[in-house]
């Protein structure tokens, strides 16, 4: 069932929206089409500096406010990955504590930034003013970075999530029970079943990550918090006053974990049926013959690798029958076959839906992995920053994907971990099966987003999906003063217990000496 | 959306049903309707003296087995429900234990009797090589009594579960996290919302259900499942074991808690658009003019309450100027009204969809509730037995019901209640409200139920939903044995360093003292 049969809400409403820049902009503006299409009116709030978000849209109108963007840009992102791909050398038990306090150095300068742009708006009475008067509908932001959320509270709008990551670790952490001994922490590379040295690894990382969110995260917004809101606010529990959260997972991907009612999954919401695609490059594709062919691409964040690892992969390329397309920036590889196509733009999910691809040599990002799992295109998987590991590990476990280190790749081990997933069916025959069950769902995901986004507007919110486990205090929440109660009261009693025994033997005893 | 949108499976299929009897099986049935009309080829467990499941059927072929009704008859509960209405009177923090034992001893003899009677199948080889030789597709069970569990069990068949409560208590407490500090135990009476001391007896409440369950429910079964199971198989293990969860829960009524990936919420998916009353019960509906009509049910398993409460109830409703349609069994009383008409049956959803229907006098039972919200019918609720007294706190603390004690009910007491509900129109508007809220959601209770069976069948199982902590022994779910092994370094840790720096300091020292 698809969202097209829902519907449509008897008035159009005024959505005002924050997107995060970058990749997640990418199916953010998915969504915005769809909302445009059924009348809506969206807002979109951007930096000047925008990555990738236009300022002149046909489907929303724009607000230049102050944003991550502002202070930073996307070449930092090639320097962070020098640093983690040093970390990854590292024995694996080390590495992922070393890579996230890499992480956290730039989560502290991240979010310091955050909060410098976010005060711009807030001191600014004009600005903020505008945004009171227009009176929108409802707050839909990716939560990601935290601009939006702190808007959508200040303005008293319902609030919509459209969310993978958030702060120093994964959405549900921060709103469902997250059992460390079978949930792992974001950043562990680690699965659903572990052994003991994992499960101790993983409540280092759950305790790390606690740290970060206190000492870190939360009071690098406090003076602002303390300035424009209500005493007592601070980050966590205004992330986890929004009404409904639609999570970009999917448990074909995703391991089994709790949830609450307030969740909803749009994983591989941005995926469509494969359109036509250019000539040329279908020309391309059709002349790959039997052997098909394999789509490259690392993501929007990182423009180039090493000069030498590329040379290496272009090497590997040249020993196929296969052809390949490579969405490729920088120097051309001298190591070049004449089987592959470099591009600096490729329609993915056009080429993914494509017969003729056979595989996905991929950096592991949420949005192409469920592009792959979609159309059911095993995955050789070259992961290289944040979540991009987790990712892979998810899809390994399933048997289909294969994962090359970056930092140890050569001609050798990348061809063969190709050939294999080219060659061996398993792969294919699991992800065609991770295909089926992903489409296997009594809504589509993309009607799912829509559908939840119209409830929260139609309904002025959803505070009857929202358990008040998250108005209680840590110790009240684990009922440890209930405990401490009841172990005092054992105590005592058994106190009680054993001092009226020894007194009744004791005078039994006196008697029994003085009868004797 | 509704089911009817589905696209039906390329084949029918092969589902065995095992239903509980009495008001369980009034919506399993409708269940079965459905499925049938997609069909599907539905063979129903039934016991020889069955209670209400016909052994003939236009839906379904019945096989005679062995069930509780086999050693036990309705008017058990009769029994059962003079001992709880004496312990009504004690003190609230008291009745809630007093009644749970009343309930554990006839847990006790229920479960011994379901026991007996599974074994007899299990033991008789020619019926469980019938049942193994059928090559069912699915087991579809209530699992508030284990036998269809334990039989899809042993014949490997993909389960699902239509399920409201099971064995001593909620059926969330059995595969989701659930903190005792907001999820209120069944047969506690109490809110998400609690203070201290309700902390504290819900927490008192928890152990003494897991108590129930690890020393009088699972021991019930040792015997049977170590002769027929693999080793080291316990009930609780079995039940966690289902592929889907149908869940008969709506968090319009539910207070919002955690749940899991295979858990789908169907509460209500038996109510259907009303139908046309029978012509008489139609023309006294209309004669009840501007003031509507007041309907009252019981539930069908107490078929008459004590004498002096039903005349008090039938003087209270000849003073009102509404109708009264009452499902009454047993002696007419000498208070009653004309305006009064005494039926030994109602369609109940017909009536309560009815625009003359006014409110709803009810005992709580979870049928009868979700068809109130579905039509927007306040309550008022008069609870007798199980978790009838929980379900109406839920509605209650909507603002939607109010609640009269069996046990101390007064013509002026019921009275003045049920004037609040007609006359005060915030019940009316709450239950609307929800209404409204239950009615808005993607797809339809009952297209969501048959969507989920129909997804085991195709895809034999959903073990990709399960999470793996139901393997977990409890120590290492809670991950203690790593906490024991982080103190126990930790403690190490601090020992080194303190005899290391006495060392130091006891050598300076010395040191010293030479040098004077």
């Amino acid at each position: 069932l698809d969202h097209s049969t829902l519907p449509f809400l008897p008035m159009p409403h005024r959505i005002l929206v924050v997107p995060v820049d970058g990749s997640h902009w990418v199916n953010m503006e998915l969504l915005l089409r769809e909302l445009h299409a059924r009348g809506h009116s969206l807002t979109v709030l951007r930096s000047a500096k925008s990555w990738y978000i236009p300022q002149n849209s046909s489907i929303y109108t724009s607000i230049n406010g102050h944003m991550l963007e502002d202070e930073s840009d996307k070449n930092f992102y090639n320097e962070l990955l020098q640093r983690i791909m040093k970390h990854r050398k590292l024995p694996s038990f080390i590495r992922s504590f070393r890579q996230q306090f890499e992480i956290t150095s730039m989560l502290r300068m991240g979010h310091q930034i955050c909060c410098r742009a976010a005060a711009k708006m807030f001191d600014d009475p004009v600005f903020m003013k505008k945004l009171q008067d227009a009176k929108y509908d409802l707050m839909l932001t990716d939560p990601g970075l935290p601009i939006g959320l702190l808007l959508g509270s200040y303005l008293q709008l319902p609030m919509v999530f459209n969310v993978r990551w958030i702060n120093s670790g994964e959405s549900h952490f921060t709103m469902a029970p997250s059992p460390v001994s079978y949930v792992p922490v974001s950043g562990t590379e680690l699965e659903d079943q572990m052994d003991f040295l994992e499960r101790t690894k993983n409540l280092l990382h759950y305790l790390y990550s606690a740290f970060e969110q206190y000492a870190i995260i939360n009071p690098a917004y406090s003076d602002l918090l303390q300035r424009h809101f209500p005493p007592g606010a601070d980050l966590l529990s205004i992330q986890q006053s929004a009404d409904v959260w639609l999570v970009r997972a999917d448990f074909v991907f995703e391991f089994p974990r709790p949830t609450m009612p307030n969740v909803f999954y749009i994983g591989g919401f941005q995926c469509r049926k494969a359109q036509a695609l250019p000539a040329e490059l279908e020309a391309f594709m059709q002349s790959s013959g039997e052997h098909g062919v394999v789509v490259m691409s690392l993501g929007t964040i990182i423009s180039a690798l090493p000069r030498d690892m590329m040379e290496a992969i272009a090497a590997a390329f040249a020993q196929l029958p296969q052809k390949v397309v490579w969405k490729f920036l920088g120097q051309r590889p001298s190591s070049l076959g004449n089987n592959t196509l470099l591009v600096d733009w490729l329609p993915q999910t056009d080429l993914l839906g494509h017969p003729k691809t056979r595989a996905f040599v991929a950096h592991g990002g949420t949005n192409g992995l469920y592009e792959a799992i979609y159309y059911g295109v095993p995955v050789l998987g070259l992961p290289l920053l944040f979540d991009q590991f987790d990712n892979l590990v998810r899809l390994k476990a399933r048997g289909a994907a294969r994962v090359v280190e970056a930092s140890s790749l050569t001609t050798e081990n990348f061809l063969e971990a190709l050939k294999d997933i080219l060659n061996n069916p398993s792969y294919q025959d699991n992800m065609q099966r991770l295909s089926r069950l992903h489409r296997d769902r009594p809504v589509s995901p993309m009607g799912t987003a829509i559908f939840w986004i119209e409830y929260v507007i139609r309904n002025k919110g959803a505070a009857h999906l929202r358990a008040v486990a998250y108005d209680l205090p840590w110790y009240t929440y684990h009922s440890l003063d209930v405990v401490a109660l009841l172990m005092v009261l054992s105590g005592a009693l058994l106190w009680a217990s054993v001092s009226v025994c020894s007194l009744l033997c004791c005078r039994r005893f006196r008697k029994k000496t003085k009868v004797e």
